[in-house]
């Protein structure tokens, strides 16, 4: 294990120490623990954000107690909501897990524009980024293999919010070992213990079971194939050139592979086509080549990718309707 | 399952009936499906390759036995060989599996070269890309994520072999449908049944784990993460700018992290560095910097990477003293 004295506590980079920060704090060892580093840092002008996502009855309930007496004892401002996210989860249809992460953000949003703080600090360790590449390459429609960043910028409800993941490299064990030693006190989430969730089946079961069949841990191999990826999708983002409603197809067809799918998968999110997999992508691509035979494509909600002129464009109106994720092809 | 009448036996794309190939027979199902589907294709100069590895004792002999009498009842021409894979590993310090595959396309060269053949087919199909993905995520040291391609072109030992693989988006459940269909007879491969080596591991363990714990099979997705990745290292092989003996550090510095990553891989290839892993890229990357403080990074084989005067180069001499990969930094 490597030295976490320095580690845990370099000073954020590019970030002054009287900058006011948002901090988003569960009350769980890591977000507790990197609020304690960043005061141990200097930084002063933090302000906590929890969610009460009831999804943990009276636990959710006592961390947000936890919470708030945190705060207070640290003399930091708060701010605390509570969301039904099941509830919201049935009514948009979306499951726990994204209604969550939904929730979570509009959450963050608010937040940021009732302090006029653009910057805000998460958590996520190095196991986090491991177990959420596995989660995404098994689970996924193999269009969103690169990991969390360090730092991203990301517009939420009219909100351009800075989010900082100074932890993205420093291991589960690493960030325990330094709570045992500053005698941090914690919540333990009852969510992490229980098997139920995929997320939680990747960190207790799979990720053990993969290391013990493979006679080593496997963790290092995950978490570098997403630093990996994530900078190959960056480097796929920053030459996106065709970005128009339509899409000329001989410039498109000229672009290498890679690029064309990139491309592709811009053009339907800019379009709000829910469902973007693989195989769809796939599909659109058999209208590029100039003898193609085929010059309609099926999309979901109703919708269609057409060629016509030289052109590919979007057909028909896309509904609000949601369609069930087919069963994965074989 | 798909249709597999029309999977199977598509002519290859851009290869005329008339074509010499040559057909990597093993015996076993897959590679007999082939030089069946080949021959009811309409392809016949076909001149089936076979190398015993010395690795399955009499079942080995068996298999050479097997495979000749079959070209002798299709009339067509065979080249076989023996190697003693084991004797090879022990002599060279390589794994199984590398010495396996070293003797292989070894072999496969001297036969290109006697037949002035210059097409190799290979049976892999979508099952393999998926277990050789996994493997080398698992096992590999993050920078070989990219899966099989349907078509390389490869340089061994002066020969330029065109290397085609038509079924990689086969699965083997269709394969093996189709051989019951043509009542096509093979050997079964020994070594696929047993668990011992890592991937017949993740073959007959780790992936029907996965996707019993996923509930769906996995299989799908690692075939579209391999195929993804393929075109992106495609993409980053075209985009190599930098190829010369020395880098000029300011243009290195300017590329996408992606881009650099590839560049300094592709240059300690040039060198025949070692064990070329992320983590000695990273490495090295910490030389680029302006204001970098290290100026000399450690290479396996004793040799460093330095930065002078603008220039990152090699220096020390590259011994041939293989180094055990080191344990994998946690």
């Amino acid at each position: 294990m490597r030295d976490t004295s320095t580690i845990l506590t370099p000073p954020l980079p590019g970030i002054p120490r009287t900058r006011r920060l948002l901090v988003a704090v569960s009350g769980g060892i890591d977000s507790t623990s990197l609020l304690h580093a960043l005061i141990q840092q200097g930084y002063r002008k933090l302000t906590l954000l929890h969610l009460n996502h009831s999804l943990r009855g009276r636990a959710a309930t006592a961390d947000a107690t936890f919470v708030k007496s945190l705060a207070r004892r640290l003399n930091l401002p708060i701010i605390s909501a509570k969301v039904d996210v099941p509830a919201l989860a049935r009514k948009e249809k979306l499951s726990i897990e994204t209604a969550a992460r939904r929730a979570r953000y509009t959450f963050f949003a608010q937040a940021a524009r009732q302090t006029r703080c653009r910057t805000l600090l998460l958590a996520h360790n190095a196991d986090d980024q491991a177990e959420t590449f596995l989660f995404n390459l098994l689970r996924g429609g193999g269009t969103n293999l690169g990991g969390m960043r360090p730092r991203t910028v990301r517009e939420i409800d009219g909100i351009r919010l800075e989010i900082l993941r100074p932890w993205l490299n420093v291991w589960r064990t690493e960030i325990q070992a330094y709570a045992t030693r500053e005698k941090i006190r914690y919540r333990e989430d009852a969510t992490n213990a229980s098997p139920e969730h995929t997320r939680n089946r990747i960190r207790t079961r799979i990720i053990p079971y993969l290391s013990k069949q493979l006679d080593r841990d496997i963790r290092p191999a995950l978490w570098r194939a997403a630093e990996i990826l994530a900078a190959q999708q960056d480097w796929l983002d920053d030459s996106l050139t065709l970005t128009t409603s339509e899409l000329p197809v001989p410039a498109l067809r000229a672009l290498p592979v890679a690029l064309q799918r990139h491309t592709l998968h811009a053009w339907l999110r800019r379009h709000r086509i829910p469902q973007i997999s693989f195989d769809l992508i796939e599909l659109i691509r058999t209208l590029l080549p100039s003898g193609a035979k085929v010059s309609k494509v099926n999309l979901p909600t109703a919708t269609f990718a057409r060629r016509r002129e030289g052109l590919l464009f979007i057909d028909g109106t896309v509904r609000n309707r949601r369609i069930k994720r087919k069963a994965c092809k074989k």
